[in-house]
Parts: C-alpha cells; sequence; structure tokens
C-alpha cells in the first residue's frame, strides 16, 4: 500500500469521522447505513460530512484502512511502517510458537465489540462481489490465511510439525475458527469464544507438533 | 412452532416469491435490500408483493421458517412434522456416529451458493439486536449448538468419548469451523470449504474419541 492512502489519518478531525462511522456501520452494515446516520453520529451535515469524505463508499473504504492500521499497531508495527499481516507472519519464530500470541490476540479483540461486529458485517456484505468492500475483504483473507501459512511453513521446515500437517489447511481452520466463534459471540455473549478458541488452538498444537 | 405459521408454504404462488426474495437477500442482506428490487424480482409490483406479504420485515421472516424447513427436509424430515434441528440430533446414534452425515450435509449445502450466501449475511446483520432477523437467529444458533451437544453428550455417557472431551465445546467448534469456511469460500470459490472441514471433523475424531 502506498503511504499517501494514509494521509487523512493524520488528521484528526478526519480520524474521528471515522471513529463515528465506524461505530454505524458495526451497527447497521454498510448497506443499512445512510449517509444521514453516518453524518448524524459526526454531528455533522450531509454536505458537511461529504467535505471530508467524497461519498459512503470513500467514508468504508477510510474505515477500513484505520482499522487494519490499528490492527497491525496492536501487532505491534508503528503506524509508518504498517505491513502486512503476511509479512508480520512470516518473519515469526513460526506458527506454533506464535500460538500463545494468537490465543491473547484473540481474546483481547473481544474488548472492542463494535471493531468485531464491522469486520463481521462488512465481510459478509462483501461477499457481493459489487460491494464496495468486496476487495478489501479478499484480500485480508487471503492475507492472513497465506500470513499464518507461511508461519506454519516455517515450522514444517524446521521438522516442527507432524508429517502430514498442512499449514495451509492449519491457516485456513484457525482463522475460520476466529471468524465462526466471533459470530456466535457476537449473537450471544454468553458464548465463551475465547475459551472455545483457547482449547481450540491448544489442542491443534497437539494435533499438529512433532 | 405452530403449524398454521407454515400456512403460506401450501401457497405456491408465495413459496415462488420467497424464492426470489430469497436470492434478493442474498445477494444484498436484509438492509441492502429494498421492497422495490423484492418485487421486481417476483415480477410484481409493491402493493403487489405486499398483497401477498404486509412487509419487507414480513418476507424476511417468512423467508428464513422456509428455508429452515427445506434444511430440515434435506435431513429427512417431512414438512408436517418438522422438528428442530436439536430434536432431530438428540434422537440420533450419537455425535460421532453423525460426523460423516454431517461432512456430506457440509459438502451439499455448498451447492446452493445462494442460501450460504442468505444465513451468512442475515446471521451477521442479526447481530445487531434490533434487526427483524435477531430473535431468529439467536434461536437457530442455540438449537444448531444444543443439538450437537446433545449427540455429543449420548457419546460421553456411553463411553465413547475422551474423559475431558466437552459436548459444549465440540458444538461450538463445529458450528464456528462450518461458519468460517463458508465465509472464507463465499468471498473467494477458490477456497475447498468442503476440504478443510472434512479434514477437521476427521481430526475431531481421533481428538475426542475414546
Amino acid at each position: 500500500m502506498e503511504l499517501d492512502q494514509y494521509e487523512f489519518l493524520r488528521d484528526p478531525r478526519k480520524v474521528e469521522i471515522l471513529e463515528h462511522c465506524s461505530d454505524v456501520f458495526a451497527e447497521h452494515g454498510y448497506e443499512g447505513a445512510s449517509l444521514a446516520q453516518l453524518a448524524t453520529a459526526c454531528g455533522l451535515s450531509q454536505p458537511g460530512l461529504l467535505h471530508h469524505f467524497p461519498s459512503k463508499k470513500a467514508v468504508l473504504l477510510a474505515v477500513l484502512v484505520y482499522r487494519d492500521l490499528q490492527s497491525a499497531q496492536q501487532l505491534g508495527l508503528e503506524f509508518d511502517e504498517a505491513r502486512s499481516v503476511e509479512e508480520l507472519l512470516s518473519g515469526s519464530p513460526g506458527g506454533l510458537a506464535l500460538l500463545p500470541f494468537v490465543k491473547q490476540m484473540f481474546r483481547t479483540g473481544l474488548e472492542r465489540r463494535n471493531i468485531i461486529a464491522l469486520f463481521a458485517k462488512i465481510a459478509s456484505e462483501a461477499t457481493n462481489a459489487e460491494h464496495p468492500g468486496h476487495a478489501w475483504a479478499v484480500q485480508r483473507f487471503d492475507l492472513t490465511r497465506r500470513g499464518y501459512e507461511a508461519a506454519f511453513t516455517q515450522d514444517a521446515e524446521a521438522g516442527r510439525l507432524q508429517t502430514g500437517a498442512d499449514p495451509a489447511h492449519i491457516a485456513k481452520l484457525l482463522v475460520a475458527v476466529m471468524d465462526g466463534l466471533q459470530l456466535q459471540w457476537l449473537l450471544d455473549p454468553a458464548v465463551d469464544a475465547a475459551g472455545t478458541f483457547d482449547l481450540f488452538v491448544d489442542a491443534l498444537a497437539v494435533e499438529v507438533a512433532a
């Protein structure tokens, strides 16, 4: 990604707008959020909002870039050196060594319901190829899967995995379990998503480790 | 559920409308689908559609009942004796014995992309407690989890599970993996959701069986 994509994140007023709009998208999705709702949430008129971002689509894309950068920052990356999850994970000590960190990341993520809800709603809406978030969602899932795959490939190459344990399979499964548990938890907060994820990850480690 | 809830399913014209509207919801979600789009998809005017169902919300609820009944039928139940997934699974020979059937059900489900997309979009939209599909989604996930839990509890009681294997955990995990893989596949059809699910289920069986 080019750095000038992030220009708007240096403007505190724009960042404030993105925070408010992110919450509206988290509640209603992109499809269900009107420009009027977005503007009201920001304490702006519709022309006022459009002065900062030219369209509802532009607001969504900026929100997604903003949230992705926040995720990168939570993973320990500085703003200006934001790299893909893939790059981060492939430079890691391997997937098995990362699992405690992945568990912690998943648990911490649940403290911010609106961000989980935002990603869940936009990802499912964006399965429609004409949705403005489609390219973002496809790329985000692909990068995340490839990141985990690269990390577990390191384990495989170092002889730390069982023969037959497939890094690509592990990657798809990890991502699927996270998304699936988050959905259950969004629908019913009594579902212990983090506890279930911990048990899953621990069993996975036992299953795939040499 | 009362049988008269299903009255509209005996009217072939209404069923035809639900098929068309289901496809519109599968593409745009409930939030993104307008009454005009729904009517057009049915070859009706908006008043014509509203003659059959009083509101967009009523169409959605009927679509969800219709698709749930279809799922029940695919599980081998007759229309008039439609029971919950929970009841079906608890009357089963146990969760372990059901796993080959669950794999087949998952694989077959992928032949109908629009139905997978419908459930994915409505479930994530319905994480908003004010969404008209909220109660449906919460109940559907709860019944499905409880169904698998009841089935694996039979295994536990018959000594077929490892000590410590938790039927409630297995249930949450099975449902999560299905939803998560479907989402990845909806975004990118190159993701081999069925193959990944098969591997997961086989490993799960090895892990939990006594």
